[in-house]
């Protein structure tokens, strides 16, 4: 079945009063030109409830008597639960056991039953496999079905009700439904805009694909947006995305951490790292956005807290505006302070400091200092580092 | 001057174009009745742009001539650099030494003149003085100012104009600008609504003053929420809120801390401290949100993201998500791992851990371990200590 407007414009009134029509608005700290389409602020926080819903609600009345049956640890697992329950409809979510505790308590409070399966994702979808077989559920699948395509396709219909004179549009692809669904919307209605796709470096399966003319399967994929952490695009999205989607680019795990960064403190909104890599790409300048009005579809924003932090360490690192420098000193009283004197006339900020003298680099009589600097930008690390070299602190390589 | 509401409808009209209508939508994550006035989502982060904008724009041409001057570290920085520029007008914003790199930047790039001075705010504050009579700048104070509580106000008449049956808005109290013009706002034109200030525990010197009848000043003031962390109202600020506020509540750091943390997992969005205080609140069940269409004013989002993540770690601890657990084993190969068995029985994930055989509390033979855990709640933490004391682990306390 191949996914037409017909179906997308359905799937819109279905979703009236379910799914929140989120906001577009200008992004004038991401850059010029550019705008934000906030699914990160969509029930569920995700895009996903779109997609999800639209499956759901088209199931016959003898498949939603015996309930849906998904493997997810992500927001497609907490769009089918909200979508089912909200339908009245018996939901079963299977996990890998490792997922994170906020994922498996937000399934469970949208009401589906979870799972969890030791083991891999591939070993959840196994699970869920069998559980199918057994008792006759009917699977959701995350990406490579119609109705969840054209489900994702309104928010194509909504970007362009939103802002008619829209040129561009940047999108994030993992298995590709987002941005299949999108890509149909928009160019059946204005066929000149562009559609742009983005993948993680590290899971570059749809970009893979397409140089190589077929679905490609990836043996590992890796990426902390582990929203769009997918091996090997659908046969259906493959399809559309190969018919309508103008470029795909890629980006790094550091641009992707300078996204969520960037969105934080310019925009103050909170994307996941999936969510974050159409902003990534553009901040990075992989997309022409010089004379294009151009959409980025933050899709979710359901980061992990936990690792936040983390994720926000790194965006520091990538613009320079926190560093990690390693020096050897001398076990002497007052070494330290020498050497903070030095850094505190640069007009660094300590972080952090980790005085080691069993460090294995150290010589005897030697210490490794580790220190954390909160810095201006590349210009001032590099002055730093000129300044302790002038000094004859020996700078180690991270 | 007392300020009236004909004032507060004069600066809307000035403020057209420059300041943002900052949505006002329900936060169900939140709770029931509850809705965010997101004013960190104005231009430059903060509110304090419509006050700044609306003091500079009615200076006489003489002292728009010669220019304005603040002494800030922070949002009214930005607002009067931001308006300033705006308006063609010279600024010169003094700022103690030690302010994080981020503003000092942030309040250069609207294009303003930034004087770092040696010392505390107070030093700051005495310098700017000085430059003012050196050079006949005018002082703008950021709070205790007719034109500038008549600017904050505006957001009063935004909030009836998007929720006209609203019944009762929280807002943050630092000096009282804020509060000051908002209630003059809602109580001229709904005199039914409800108006609740909220001031950080450890900075409650508009709460304070109420009690003694009196404006107050504190000695110290000590919180995240340094947007608040105001040592004395104003005189003008003081009788405004004395006669238009209905309750003053104060918060604690955890509690602030686990606002910003719920702000971000519920609602995607991004609070400073001060920001959060109305959402912490109301949380914290400060405030009587059961029957009263509650308006929470989020009245900024400058956290300076290096201490977001300490932020995010105190809010998973106020809520159980996170503990930090000290124990004795002894100094023996495979002892670590036994410990660890024990904690991965319970379920918790482990986020960190500190194996010290040097710690001071370690009896020779016996190493402390200290280990940080992902956990679900407090109930979940408890059976964790419980099981490890029945293991016979001994539990230092922190």
């Amino acid at each position: 079945m191949m996914v037409t407007l017909e179906m997308i414009r359905d799937a819109q009134k279905a979703l009236e009063g379910v799914v929140r029509k989120t906001p577009l608005d200008p992004a004038p700290q991401i850059g010029k030109n550019i705008y934000i389409k906030a699914e990160n602020l969509q029930m569920t926080g995700a895009f996903k409830l779109r997609g999800a819903y639209n499956k759901i609600r088209s199931l016959t009345p003898e498949e939603a008597a015996k309930g849906v049956i998904a493997c997810s640890a992500g927001n497609h697992a907490q769009g089918i639960a909200y979508s089912a329950t909200k339908l009245g409809i018996k939901s079963i979510i299977c996990m890998p056991a490792g997922a994170p505790m906020s994922k498996v308590e937000a399934t469970k409070g949208y009401g589906a039953e979870v799972v969890l399966v030791p083991g891999v994702y591939d070993d959840a979808a196994k699970e869920a496999e069998r559980l199918r077989q057994e008792h006759g559920y009917t699977f959701a699948h995350p990406f490579n079905d119609p109705y969840v395509i054209a489900g994702q396709g309104t928010i194509g219909l909504e970007i362009l009700d939103q802002l008619p004179d829209v040129e561009q549009v940047v999108v994030p692809i993992g298995g590709g439904g987002l941005i299949s669904g999108i890509a149909i919307a928009l160019k059946s209605l204005k066929p000149d805009v562009r559609v742009i796709g983005v993948q993680a470096a590290g899971a570059a399966s749809m970009y893979t694909s397409h140089y190589r003319g077929t679905p490609v399967e990836l043996r590992n994929v890796s990426t902390i947006a582990d929203g769009i952490a997918v091996k090997r695009p659908g046969d259906l999205t493959f399809a559309i995305c190969e018919k309508y989607v103008d470029e795909i680019v890629t980006v790094t795990e550091e641009e992707i951490a300078y996204g969520i960064l960037r969105l934080i403190e310019g925009q103050k909104t909170v994307a996941e790292g999936a969510g974050a890599t159409p902003v990534a790409a553009v901040l990075a300048g992989k997309v022409d956005t010089l004379r294009r009005k151009t959409v980025c579809v933050v899709s979710g924003g359901n980061v992990d807290v936990t690792t936040l932090s983390r994720i926000i360490t790194k965006g520091l690192s990538h613009s320079g505006r926190i560093v990690e420098i390693a020096t050897k000193i001398s076990d002497r009283p007052g070494s330290l302070m020498q050497l903070l004197h030095v850094v505190s006339e640069t007009g660094a900020n300590i972080v952090s400091i980790n005085h080691a003298r069993e460090a294995k680099a150290a010589d005897v009589g030697a210490c490794i200092v580790t220190m954390v600097l909160e810095t201006r930008d590349q210009a001032h690390i590099q002055q730093i580092q000129d300044q302790l070299t002038q000094q004859e602190y020996y700078l180690l390589k991270n």
